[in-house]
């Protein structure tokens, strides 16, 4: 069993009921990572509906409003059949920890072809030196503690860790390297935990602070082929303490296998 | 009352629960438009979050999840309240018409000053003609009747209209200048409207068919300054029957005030 599928491994509860255990590992600086939390409410709607008998096994779309931080521990999550179609279905997901309510998902379920080939792609792989030549971000964050970077193994591009040595591009971006630390295979699941694992691209422009997410979308767009993966995070708008990041996932092949779109806070200093 | 607020009206029908009218002009080919549903939405929430005492007048992200066509006429609208916070509050609005449920969003509901300025900002306006160099798309479309023609004006750029007559350009981008029919100002809920208020993307790939919407996340990012906007509908990835658009909105200072991503189905010949 790898590390992610045991993190975001589900018990059942009744009907559309899981229970969960919100690990530590995929968190920073004591804050639960938010796109872990999308994978793990897009597994519950993906069991569901396998529950149900529907035919719609990927999260090809996920949309989560986080609420309040998830802290790690036992968490319950209710799944509510909103349609099930043929060719697609949705469902809401929302996760529970000591009372709460932490996060609120929608996640539309459909189907992928693994021959799928691009028609029209507007989204051409960012260009970064080879995993070689970048740097693997380690635990021990600027300043605090990262546990996701020993489940998530992140090799930056050097170009975009000037922040690192107080010397940011601003140019807003940041890419690199990324493959879960166990070597196991990407999934559509683990790239909704893809699109959310880079620190902020707001980094890059010397805003150091916590970047709490108010709202990530994610579409899978292709089942990504084995190896490892390059993700680019943009910051596209930071204005009056909000930011709007737009996260990119490519597949060994080179393929868009999938894009987050999230709105955060920012402090601006 | 300009046509907007008025195809956007409630009547409060209990807490949290309020009476609308699916209004036929903002449609297409007989189709309601999703952005009109989701401003419709947005303004449930922030009309239920006033009525709760909230101080968060402004839809920032609005996420909805289209699940069947929703028709012209009666529809009831439910607000639930996720959190509500001091800065920001999160609500789960449903519409529903001939009982059938049509259109779940998640709108996160903040605050913006006027006088922001940007931090950041790596969209810059996309250049096109002025408006008057441009052509003003009517309600008769390609085959088929486009109501919603006559209550948004959209002065498209010739060369992103080679669809119409047979040579589209093949970049996958349409964008021009935007505003409503009668004049009346931009406000942060028809911001919603009009990220995704353009026609598909698709069309300038040469796909002439239907975009049903799967999923719509919009962000409202600053308060449009009064005046004509600018839009641009971009198609990112054409693949395996689906197509992710991204929709920039600047406003007539040139500033970027919303963005809406969207992933729908798509034909592909």
């Amino acid at each position: 069993m790898s590390q992610f599928s045991d993190a975001t491994a589900l018990q059942p509860d009744g009907p559309g009921r899981f229970r969960a255990d919100v690990h530590p590992d995929w968190s920073i600086a004591g804050r639960t990572n938010g796109g872990y939390l999308l994978s793990l409410l897009a597994r519950a709607a993906t069991e569901h509906a396998a529950a149900e008998g529907a035919a719609t096994p990927v999260p090809v779309a996920a949309a989560a409003t986080y609420l309040s931080p998830a802290p790690p521990g036992p968490a319950s999550v209710v799944v509510d059949t909103l349609r099930a179609g043929r060719t697609t279905g949705a469902y809401r997901v929302r996760l529970e920890a000591a009372g709460e309510p932490r996060v609120e998902a929608t996640v539309t379920l459909g189907r992928l072809s693994p021959d799928a080939e691009p028609f029209h792609d507007a989204v051409p792989q960012v260009q970064l030196p080879p995993a070689e030549q970048c740097v693997l971000l380690t635990r021990k964050g600027p300043g605090f503690d990262v546990p996701i970077m020993q489940v998530v193994h992140e090799r930056l591009d050097p170009a975009c860790l000037g922040w690192a040595t107080g010397s940011p591009s601003g140019g807003g971006e940041l890419r690199g390297h990324v493959e879960l630390a166990d070597g196991a295979p990407v999934d559509p699941l683990a790239l909704l935990l893809l699109v959310d694992a880079l620190p902020p691209a707001t980094f890059d422009l010397g805003l150091g602070g916590w970047v709490p997410t108010l709202q990530l979308t994610a579409f899978v767009r292709a089942l990504p082929s084995p190896g490892p993966l390059v993700v680019r995070q943009l910051a596209r708008l930071v204005e009056d303490g909000l930011v709007d990041e737009t996260c990119d996932v490519w597949d060994a092949r080179g393929r868009l296998v999938a894009t987050g779109h999230q709105l955060a806070g920012v402090r601006m200093r």
